[in-house]
């Protein structure tokens, strides 16, 4: 079910003016009266987003917020809060407790149903991929460390003075750095490394000329989501107390916070601060997918990439190698009498073998090479653009490096240990390459690692004919 | 380096203003003067856009499209052609060769840099997690199905006369299932299942009140766009001949393509063409990655769930057991004798053995059951909300399921295999679950099981102590 809003209000006729409109909006409500009731809904229904009321008869608002986020069940599920109060300090904590907004009753309809598709389409951004897996997939991986350093924001506006008062009144409140750039520098300045701005805040009203302002706010907003160097930083929108309506188009294009001048300086803080929070949640949480990803194409026990991401990786290598018309050395190499370590020292001392063979094996190449554990005891290494000689001599090292001193188990036990190889070649000449070359290749060394083997192991075999 | 665009084109002052233009708006702008230079700078730059002329002095820029298209390489970078040619049948070979979108000169220069933000965005949405081992491990993914069946296209207007004239016109002329809806019915009808429309054309202009019906389009585009059944599809904005200039904007809310009720309807079909298949390569790669991260979670052996995972369900299966007062149960079941069959009987025959085994125990678990191979011959299973009486039941129905009929192997030897399980339960209580519990659960779990070994094998021992 689609766009499932949870609404907590202690007042029914408050329930119900929600629900006819989120209903007309073609969303789902779901309702709660009381906070208990609220926080078992918001777990057990785990809704998309949740309205939430500040007064509350049995638990306050800002003790649910609390409760929403400790509970990694719904710690991500944003929440708008609804208050009936006008004290600053009430929006202060609910912003502190984690709520990703504040409304002040009343408010902009319009508003709030673009502030309402904007957390909807950021959360589903992140979800997307994992589809239900969220929790167990990225507790596979390592949790990334939560690193809270000061920030650094940029308020980019053509009225230097304004920027500058703005950045006194906010300079003692916090901790991140602040810089001013004009409107014609935002760009330039943003840092593919990933090293700018972790918050733009865009003036999007000039003394004067108000709609033109707002226009180029809005582009420049654009803009920087389109960028890989600026799409995942915080935007934020700056306008006066009585900003133009269009700006409200800012929350569809991906702003994630509106200021307005007459902000008090407390609130703008607490604003930004809940901006660079979401902002360092997201890359965290997309930092885990990716390293779900890479853990797809890693053998776990030597760290070396898997099999599944060698062949992969090895069409993609001919491939290029057919196109420049380049050489590619392929090689399988094995270690001889494996199964003895195993039998005679158990498997942990066959892992440590493993482990350190792949390492002196990785140290031994450059890195455009390929090196990859594709069986028990079975390594592939492929070298791009590398002639027969050189690959020879490469394939001898690995010989010498692994034979030339003994492997030392964690009891201090010393084996000697040694790899044989099977070389193969594939000469593209002009012709085209296609999948089952790889297979081919592989083949042909793995037939040259019989020899090896046969003709009394720790050698180098080249494969009889080449896989042009 | 961020927003590389290519420029191809054989007239120098062409590629100057493009230069000029680009460089203004913070792009880096790339240039080649015939075709075969575009071909190549595509391959060796990897730009983030190529615009290309199609009037070139060496190759077409329908052949250059072409090329670009079958090298797997370029594939995937958007091209907007740019054309001095008004020919309808030159748009539609440059769309049929898979540009993105044709501009005819002489065009609007803010709607041409809003559609190259639009497609910078929408590209880079998929490439953002793979960080540049997009192909290799796209590859590791099975391929995707290249379903090319008809598609379904919903009109999305309050004009049912021009909504029934234009698909008169299209239905002859497209396979695609063509609905009509009313705008207030756009969102009720979209499919959380993903069975709703691939694309939709929204009527942005009603006769009478252009400004708000552009408005109304603009709010249903980021409607569809902010709801997960919606968010991927194929969304196209219609407008009369000369549109509202706020239209512009539907490319930064995330439109795929402008229609105008002026245009030949070939080019109209060919558009919506372009749009389908875009859509569905988006489709594609997006099941490609999540693939690519399921992959992270399997054995590859048997299919069923590694370690890696296990132990991150099981801890969220333990923190729900927790917050539930319910009780979870854990197994650890450990194939009797395994490395005799290795032994006897050669690699593959255990491997044969443990996938069948694998499977046994599957066809006997519930859904929300957890069953990872955790180990060479060591399976992880995790029962929620079972009694121990239950869970002891269900261990010893294992048991006896291994031991009842043997495992065939390939030449049809036929071996007699039993599995020992060690059962540990965990009974929350009020108290809190914290991550060590799962490790002293699965401790408890082991102990069990070697004593099912000592006492003999093929039996179900219950831990002395559940692990509150």
């Amino acid at each position: 079910m689609d766009g499932r809003i949870l609404i907590v209000d202690d007042v029914a006729t408050n329930r119900i003016v929600f629900k006819v409109k989120l209903g007309a909006a073609r969303y789902h409500p779901l309702m709660a009266a009381s906070g208990m009731e609220g926080l078992r809904m918001a777990r057990t229904e785990r809704p998309d987003l949740i309205l939430l009321d500040l007064m509350l008869p049995d638990l306050g608002g800002i003790d649910v917020l609390r409760s929403l986020r400790d509970d990694p069940v719904t710690r991500d599920i944003p929440v708008i809060v609804v208050s009936g109060s006008t004290a600053l300090e009430d929006r202060l904590l609910a912003l502190e407790a984690g709520a990703d907004d504040v409304f002040v009753k009343p408010y902009d309809d319009d508003l709030l149903m673009a502030r309402l598709r904007n957390l909807l389409r950021c959360r589903q951004a992140l979800t997307d991929l994992t589809e239900g897996h969220e929790a167990a997939m990225l507790g596979m991986a390592e949790p990334a460390a939560a690193y809270r350093g000061p920030g650094h924001l940029a308020l980019v506006t053509d009225r230097p003075d304004m920027a500058l008062k703005l950045r006194r009144d906010l300079a003692p409140l916090m901790r991140d750095t602040i810089s001013v750039l004009g409107h014609s520098n935002a760009l330039a300045d943003s840092d593919p490394a990933g090293g700018g701005p972790d918050i733009y805040v865009i003036d999007a009203e000039t003394a004067g000329q108000p709609a033109a302002a707002t226009d180029r706010a809005l582009r420049l907003l654009s803009d920087l989501r389109s960028r890989s160097a600026t799409r995942h930083a915080g935007i934020c929108l700056l306008t006066g107390p009585a900003p133009q309506s269009e700006v409200k188009m800012g929350y569809d294009l991906g702003a994630n916070a509106m200021l307005t001048t007459d902000m008090p300086v407390a609130e703008i803080v607490m604003r930004l601060r809940a901006v660079l929070r979401a902002k360092r949640q997201a890359d965290q949480r997309r930092g885990q997918v990716q390293d779900g990803l890479r853990l797809a194409m890693i053998d776990p026990l030597t760290g070396l990439f898997n099999r599944r991401y060698a062949n992969a990786r090895l069409a993609e290598m001919a491939q290029s190698a057919g196109q420049n018309g380049r050489t590619l050395a392929v090689m399988v190499a094995d270690i001889d009498r494996f199964k003895s370590v195993n039998d005679r020292f158990g498997h942990s001392a066959g892992d440590d073998v493993l482990v350190e063979i792949g390492q002196r094996l990785g140290s031994n190449l450059r890195e455009q090479d390929l090196l990859a554990r594709i069986g028990g005891e079975e390594f592939l290494i492929a070298l791009p653009l590398t002639t027969l000689e050189e690959a020879q001599a490469v394939a001898r090292r690995l010989c010498r490096q692994v034979e030339q001193r003994p492997v030392v188990l964690a009891d201090g036990e010393a084996l000697q240990i040694t790899v044989s190889i099977g070389l193969a070649l594939a000469e593209a000449g002009t012709r085209g390459w296609e999948p089952a070359l790889v297979e081919r290749l592989i083949g042909l060394a793995d037939q040259a690692l019989l020899a090896s083997k046969r003709a009394g192991r720790n050698q180098v075999t080249l494969a009889a004919r080449s896989a042009a």
